[in-house]
C-alpha cells in the first residue's frame, strides 16, 4: 500500500466562466490513518458531475462550502483497506463523497455499503445517483404513458442514457438530442432509441416536427438553452418538461443577471399546449429512492438497460476528464479509475 | 328602435406591433331582421380583452378566422328586441359573441341567457369568463393552501384583481404587482390585497424579498417578462406557477423567433426550488366552470369579493376602450356600454 496520497485539490473559483485543467492543483501528502471509529478507504474510481462545478463556486444553496486548497469534492467508489470501524470491514466496498485522492478517511454513516454484485461503474452510474436521478425524473415528474413521445435533451450522457430505455420500458416512443453522428448512431442501435436527432448537424425543430408530428408528449432537459427552446414550440396538449440540468448555463454568473443566458422565449406554449413545466432534485424524492434502486437493478440484470460508462484511466486525468463532461465529449456516466 | 346598426369591423392585422385605434374602421350598416329561428340581440355592453387582439391576428389555433372588413368579434351582453325563436324570448338578456355593433342576429344556442339578478357589468366581468379564468387558474392549476404567500401580476386587471380576492378567501397572504401608485393604493385599500408592488417605481426582486422572505409558494402571472422573470428568482420550494396570460408579448409576431421578447433567465430556479410552471387555457378546465359559477355568485352576493369594473361609455369609444388595456390604463374589468 502505497505512503503516498495523491490528491487533487480546488485551485480556483471557476464562477462566471468555463472550467479548465488549471482550475485544479495537485497537493500529494503522505497516507492519513484512521482514528478511533474510522475506516481508511483506497479510493477505485472517481463519478464526474457537472455538478462539481457548482461545488467549487461555492454559490449553491445546497452544497456544503468549499475553500481553495480543500481536496475536491465527489462521489466515488472505494474499498475498505484499513479499519477501527466495527460496521466497516477491510475488504468491503463502500460510496460516498471520497474526493478526489487515493486515500480517504471516513465514519461509519458517510459512506454506503456497495453489493458485491454491483461494478464500481454500476455502482456510480445506472445504479447509482445517475440512475436514481433518470428514474425519479421520468417517472415522478414526467409520469409517461405507454405511447407517449419522450424527447430527452443530452440523450448520450450519463443521465438521458438511462432516461430513453427506462423510456423504452415505459412504452413510449423515445427521440435523443445529441451532439454528433456518433453519439446519434449509439443510441439508436445500441441503447434502443427510436430516433436520435443531431444538434450540431441537423435543425432540432424541423427534425421534431418530422419525428413527432403530433408533438411532444414528455420533454426530459438536461441541457437548456436552444434546445429546450425548440422543444417547446411543438409540445404536445397537456406535456410536462421535466427540468433535471442546463449545461448550457454552467458557465453562466447567477449573480450577474444581465450575463444569464436567454430564458427560453417559447416558454408561452406552456399555455397553448396547457403544459407544465416542472424542476427536481434527487433528495426530494427520496420516498422514491429504493423503488428505482429495485427496479434498475432488475431492468440491467435482464439486459433491458444497458450501462454506458465512459471511463478514462489514470488519476493524473481526473481534471481533463471532469472538461469532458462540460464539452459533451463523454458517452453516458464520466469516470476515472485510479 | 333605431334603424341604424353602428358597426366597428378590422381595419387592419396588427401581427407584430401594438395595437392602434386606426386598425379599427367604422361601417355602418341598416339594422338586421331575424329570420325563422332567429332572435334580434340590441348589444347593451361590449368586454374589452386581450384577446381581442389575437382575433385580428388570424394565428390563433383555437379562435375562429377573421377577415379585414369583418364586424370586430368580441363577447358581449344584449337584449332580444325582437324574435323568431322560442327559446329567446323579447327581454331577456344573453351573453355571447355579439360583436362591435348595435345589433346582432343570433340564433338559439349561439349565446346563454343571464340570470335577471346579474348586472352586465358583472356578467362580463367576476361571473363571466373573467371570473372563471380567475377562479380555475387559482384553485385548479395554482391549488393555493392556507398560509401560502401568492403573488399576482397585472394584479389590478380584470383577472388579477379576482384572483387575488380568491386568494385571500383561500387563506394565503395577497401580494400585487401592478403599475402605478394609484393601482397599488386600490388593491390594498378596496380589494383587501396584503401588499402591493408598483413594478414602475420600485424594484420587484429587492421588494419581493422584503415582503415574502421566505418565497411565493404561488405565482399566478398575466404579465411575463421581467415581473415574472424577478419572480421566479424567489420561489419558495414546492411553488407552482401559474401561466395565464403575457400582456408583455402581445405586440410580438411568433412567426418571426428573432423579434419575440427574450424567455424568463431564471426558469432554472424551478430546478433549486422543486417547482412546476404550468399553463392553462380556460376551456381545459370545463370540469370546474360550474363550480366557479356558483363559488364566485356567492362570494359577491356575500361582499367577500368585490367588482372591479372599469367602463367607458360610448359606443365610439370601443377601439379606445381596447387600447387602454393594452396600455394598462385600466383597473379591473375593461368594458364599454353602448
Amino acid at each position: 500500500m502505497s505512503e503516498r496520497n495523491r490528491r487533487w485539490v480546488i485551485g480556483a473559483n471557476p464562477l462566471g466562466r468555463a472550467l479548465e485543467t488549471s482550475d485544479f492543483r495537485r497537493d500529494d501528502q503522505s497516507r492519513p490513518a484512521p482514528g478511533l471509529g474510522e475506516a481508511l478507504i483506497k479510493v477505485r474510481c472517481l463519478s464526474m458531475d457537472p455538478a462539481l462545478k457548482s461545488y467549487m463556486e461555492n454559490i449553491s444553496t445546497y452544497a456544503r462550502p468549499t475553500n481553495i486548497g480543500d481536496v475536491m469534492p465527489g462521489e466515488a467508489i472505494g474499498e475498505v483497506v484499513a479499519s477501527n470501524c466495527p460496521d466497516l470491514v477491510v475488504g468491503a466496498r463502500v460510496r460516498g463523497d471520497l474526493g478526489w485522492q487515493d486515500f480517504a478517511v471516513v465514519k461509519h454513516g458517510q459512506v454506503e455499503l456497495v453489493h458485491a454484485e454491483i461494478s464500481d461503474t454500476a455502482a456510480l452510474g445506472v445504479l447509482g445517483t445517475t440512475g436514481k436521478t433518470a428514474y425519479c425524473g421520468l417517472v415522478g415528474v414526467g409520469q409517461p404513458k405507454p405511447g407517449d413521445v419522450l424527447v430527452v435533451s443530452g440523450a448520450a450522457g450519463a443521465t438521458g442514457t438511462v432516461v430513453g430505455q427506462i423510456g423504452k420500458i415505459a412504452g413510449c416512443r423515445v427521440i435523443g438530442i445529441a451532439g454528433g453522428a456518433a453519439k446519434c448512431e449509439r443510441l439508436i442501435e445500441d441503447l434502443g432509441f427510436d430516433a436520435a436527432i443531431d444538434y450540431k448537424s441537423e435543425k432540432v425543430r424541423s427534425r421534431l416536427r418530422a419525428l413527432a408530428p403530433e408533438g411532444i408528449d414528455v420533454m426530459f432537459d438536461n441541457v437548456g438553452g436552444e434546445v429546450l427552446n425548440d422543444c417547446l414550440a411543438r409540445l404536445a396538449p397537456g406535456a410536462r418538461v421535466v427540468i433535471c440540468g442546463a449545461i448550457s448555463r454552467y458557465n453562466a454568473d447567477p449573480r450577474n443577471p444581465g450575463q444569464m443566458p436567454e430564458g427560453p422565449r417559447n416558454y408561452f406554449n406552456l399555455v397553448h399546449a396547457h403544459a407544465r413545466m416542472e424542476g427536481f432534485i434527487l433528495h426530494h424524492y427520496a420516498a422514491m429512492h429504493e423503488e428505482a434502486q429495485k427496479r434498475l437493478t432488475r431492468w440491467v440484470g435482464g439486459g433491458q438497460i444497458k450501462e454506458s460508462a465512459d471511463v478514462v484511466e489514470g488519476f493524473e486525468r481526473a481534471p481533463e476528464a471532469l472538461l469532458r463532461v462540460f464539452s459533451g465529449a463523454n458517452l453516458g456516466k464520466q469516470l476515472v479509475r485510479l
